[in-house]
């Protein structure tokens, strides 16, 4: 039995915190909790019955068995009620109570002993400082909510009570429905992942809705969602865009933060879409509750107003779908039009969903209107939108009444409409071709030296990328100038001598890279000229081949480490571009050469793979390849915190790294 | 007197197409039009009186001069109309009927037929193809809506008449009131600069809304938004974005259509705050009506949903201004909590406005809140967010009452009130700047050849670019292999040798550019190699100085004729970073230097001009002079269609023009 089912399927449920007073949240919970079917307990040691239901001075009174137990009392009785309750054999627990780790270093310490004690008694807790559960399926609302969700298909977790709450105001006023509905709290023990990955398996629940401000354990979040989008969409929202916004956010909840570039790359992994705002959140939602999503990526438009038919063509457009010409049934059209209009588009089988718009004038009936919009729904997915206020009232309220999605706006339907296109596109294509790797790790490959260092020399880089199987230009590592003149021979002219060390970091700017050596001769000035110059930390130079930039395209393969998520892979325009045009993308490692193709298509530089001025196009597949390899490598390397491969020189001949630097952890023991 | 005044406040009105019919067109004017307080005129041939007002059977039989006509028949009976109102020296005619230029060649002849005639009587026109004209401070509703516009502040002109019933049932829903509402239609004669520039001078009017789809003349239009601008903010949404709504737009107007690049130039230049999606026109319409506009961008929050808080503080950020941190009075706050936030945040001092959100929790009295802030309004400008629809009804509903602007999400008015703190701080900053420089264009400077080619060659466009008084490397241009040489070792080694010719476009693909020489040997080597591969078409060669572009910034001075509104200048990355980053922004010439620099900060390379890598800082003043000197110079040649200096080298030092090219009119005669 998976550790959520409890939770929202309890035969038997425990409230501990039950009052009368006027107001509290005790009572609140105890009113919502009497529609419950199955066998309720009430706990309070001054009470004998509270609102007419039997009340008991102790967890420990209880004579039977228990599924579920809310609590709802003072912060620091929850140690107690938590013991008893693990006495008794519960083994679920949503704490209601605030009072931990959002108040600081006093309340994250009586977090901890709180979880310990759940520990040890098997006892798994959602919250603390949530607004509770609903399982409408199970009549359980144990919320100290004023509304009470309705039973549906669409299941909710927010870390946020306050939006729960209007999000169900909202949800109520448009029939929406819900089959699971779980404010997460401070997720000190289940969270996201685990609430996801019960509802992915759960028959009544056909779209996943998320507000979140902190992620959790992000890797089993990305797989689970990963395995749940497959089956079913997952929506979500998490502001922290602007630093702003995550000192807030941190303020707020207690926890750290993830940065918004792993956030992106979180949900672009584990295929959830995101809300840009609270409205398409709200938004969204409507659509996916009400109305199928669209086969394909044409949106037809019929309006009675022809320059809002080219707003909503640029949101279409705007927003990665097509729209078809504009309808224009023209200002004086009645419900007759709009009908004629529809049997013509529907005839040409070219129109995958229908976006009806109607501006109050003066031959406009809106609900005569909104009864064809009606006959539509069911052969096509359709949205309306009637744009005014009281004009519009009536009509809006049929549509509501028959469950189809209206927008106040047509373009900002248009935009839902586009986004849930593209969104499934991307679903569809997952089920096709996802790879999901994550077990297939590379194994893990020995740092190529010992000591206390964090940065590895180039020499080093390179050794450890080219042991990884990645395309590292012929590089040699010289102790005296003698070598150095063989090894060019080798190499071939002209070539590029640069210093070695393991203290200087900046070569370059010390004078320590000497390029374009035609000689036996020259390499051997070079070597002198370096020597002479670098008094200490001079440990010899390397020779590397002399390529021209010009003949290939310079790109960046990267790594950093969030603090939060771990490694993420970049991908981008390398050489000096980089911080002038910041043309880089992130992504969670391990990625498949298909998911490293579409990523690459975020870039810039993409467009000069395909071939660009004097050069021929490169092999995409090849270097998608590498690229999936490169991040089986980051994926296994616990000890790198910073990657750079830059640049790595791509031609239709060939890829190359030409040069490349690696950070490793400070706490790391170096004498492996 | 204003060709606007007699439209909007008339003394006597004529109304051709009167007539009683129910759901007619010329019914809904008659009763729109009773109110009038002036003398009104109805005329219909077929009857003497229509709803109880008399009626006459010509116009030539009207007894005395009449200042406006309204007319509503059929297309082809406008020209005999107009002949007759002409007659009776009427001076100005509201076309409401269609069936002209949007219905394709016939009716654009039509149209132009009406128009000759017109402006023969020295009449002008609103229209055709339209809604009317609303003048409430007049009693004045020359349309045929069904809801009327009260009086009030805002201006409203709108290219279409659906809009403008959506428009008016909002507003009226809210309580705002217009000071002109004008529906333009086809513009065939008044447009929108001639409705702004009167409107500009209206003391009733405080804010101006457009809704395009055409710009009309886009140079007057420019030049009266930001003479009026500076007086009241101009608030404008155009379609058009994407290719499909230009097709679209283009279809429904019968017009040509502006590329979006050019909408967001002139919106640009004349001080124009574009709304992007309807939703943003309308939340922008209600708060420029409501609420004044913030005196700084430091926006205070105030929230019992700390989600909310969060991401109300992302879009705050995202949008330009600053968030202070969000004051979360919790879940169970009551109105108390938020006027006591407001006591303290008002101590503060450190607030410019404030955004108060409400989520319905158990302790929440929306009405109460909304008397909180009731009493903030007026002290500072304040917005409302309530979210949810049942439980927020009556507060949103006291909001109205009380003219506080209000938005279903918060994050949406955070956009709004960010957004409009911006405008207001770029009209600030053009009161203080602005210079129209329109008058004291450069003096056109004559082409420096004669022939029939629209291709300059690289020498004479960098002629034509010196005597405009732009920094231009020396070039020199040689027909003997002897003078080539002397130029040489005039400019100095290394040189760069190129061919010269007027037939040959791509000189570098045939061979024709050789670089890096370093002595005359080698320029007499460059002049035979060329000469000897070029058999037709070699005209000699150039000789320039070796640049390393290393040594410096690669920038792009251009233009592009826009077939609608003229010349745009660009500024952005040169070189090859050209194609691939795009990292050009575009202009509508002249520009004074502030305006350069400003422009300049719209692109990615304006970080390099600052210092970059090896390079030191630019002078950018000096730079922006040299621009706005370029744009002037743009301004001033109608016959080039086409211009890149790419690259146009920045460094400490210098800035030098490496290589241009001009291409000119094809229909220009050259032999001047």
């Amino acid at each position: 039995m998976h550790a959520l089912s409890p939770f929202l399927h309890p035969h038997s449920v425990v409230f501990v915190g039950a009052t009368e007073k006027e107001g509290s949240v005790g009572r609140a919970i105890v009113e919502n909790l009497l529609d419950f079917k199955g066998k309720l307990f009430l706990i309070n040691p001054k009470r004998k019955e509270v609102l007419g239901h039997p009340c008991l001075n102790s967890i420990l009174e209880m004579d039977q068995n228990v599924d579920l137990a809310i609590l709802a009392i003072k912060a620091d009785l929850v140690p107690q009620a938590i013991t008893e309750l693990g006495k008794k054999g519960v083994k679920s627990a949503i704490i209601i109570s605030a009072g931990f780790k959002e108040m600081g270093p006093t309340g994250l310490e009586l977090e901890t002993r709180v979880l310990a004690l759940a520990k040890n008694y098997g006892l798994r807790i959602i919250g603390p400082n949530c607004l509770g559960v609903m399982s409408p399926y199970s009549n359980l609302n144990a919320t100290f909510a004023k509304n009470r969700a309705f039973a549906g298909g669409v299941a909710f977790i927010s870390q946020s009570g306050a939006i729960c709450t209007s999000m169900l105001d909202y949800a109520n006023d448009m029939g929406i429905g819900f089959s699971a509905f779980i404010s997460v709290g401070s997720m000190s023990d289940l969270e996201f992942k685990d609430c996801i990955e019960y509802l992915a398996n759960d028959p009544k629940t056909h779209t996943i809705f998320l507000y979140m401000e902190t992620i959790g354990d992000a890797k089993e979040f990305i797989r689970i969602c990963r395995h749940t989008a497959l089956k079913k969409p997952i929506v979500a929202i998490n502001p922290g865009k602007s630093k702003a916004a995550r000192r807030a956010a941190a303020s707020h909840t207690g926890s750290l933060v993830c940065s918004d570039t792993a956030v992106e790359a979180i949900f672009e992994k584990g295929l959830v879409l995101r809300a840009e705002t609270m409205e398409e959140f709200f938004d969204l939602f409507s659509y996916y509750a009400l109305e199928a999503t669209p086969k394909g990526d044409r949106i037809g438009i019929i309006t009675n107003a022809g320059g809002m038919g080219v707003l909503t063509t640029d949101a279409i457009e705007l927003n990665g779908a097509k729209a078809l010409p504009p309808v224009d049934v023209l200002g004086d059209a009645t419900e007759k039009a709009y009908k004629k209009a529809w049997e013509e588009l529907k005839d040409t089988d070219a129109i995958d969903a229908l976006l009806i718009i109607g501006s109050p004038q003066s031959m406009t009936d809106f609900v005569k209107i909104a009864e064809v919009v009606q006959q539509i729904k069911g052969k096509i997915p359709v949205v309306a939108s009637f744009v005014g206020q009281k004009q519009t009232l009536e009509g809006v309220r049929f549509l509501k009444k028959h469950r189809i999605p209206h927008f106040p706006t047509p373009d900002r339907g248009a935009k839902i409409l586009a986004k849930i296109i593209g969104h499934e596109k991307r679903r569809e294509k997952a089920h096709n071709t996802l790879s999901l790797m994550g077990e297939k790790l590379a194994k893990e490959i020995p740092l190529p030296f010992t000591g206390t260092r964090t940065l590895l020399t180039e020499y080093e880089s390179k050794e450890l990328l080219e042991r990884a199987g990645l395309p590292v230009v012929k590089t040699m590592l010289a102790k005296t100038a003698l070598e150095a003149q063989e090894m060019a021979e080798e190499i071939g002219f002209p070539c590029v001598v640069k210093l070695n060390s393991t203290t200087i970091t900046h070569k370059s700017d010390m004078g320590g890279v000497l390029l374009n050596l035609k000689n036996k001769q020259e390499v051997l000035m070079a070597f002198l000229e370096i020597q002479n110059k670098i008094k200490e930390g001079f440990e010899g130079v390397t020779v590397q081949k002399m390529f021209n930039l010009k003949g290939g395209v310079e790109l960046l393969f990267g790594m950093i480490r969030d603090p939060m998520v771990g490694p993420l892979v970049t991908f981008g325009s390398g050489g000096i571009a980089l911080e002038l045009y910041k043309d880089v993308v992130f992504a969670i490692p391990p990625l498949s050469p298909e998911e490293a193709l579409e990523l690459f298509k975020k870039t810039k530089i993409d467009r000069a793979l395909d071939g660009y001025r004097n050069l021929g196009p490169v092999n995409k597949k090849k270097l998608a390849e590498f690229f999936s390899l490169f991040s089986l490598f980051i994926a296994s390397q616990p000890d790198i915190v910073e990657l750079d491969i830059n640049p790595l020189i791509a031609n239709q001949k060939e890829f190359l790294i030409l040069d490349a630097r690696i950070v490793l952890k400070t706490d790391l023991t170096l004498n492996k």
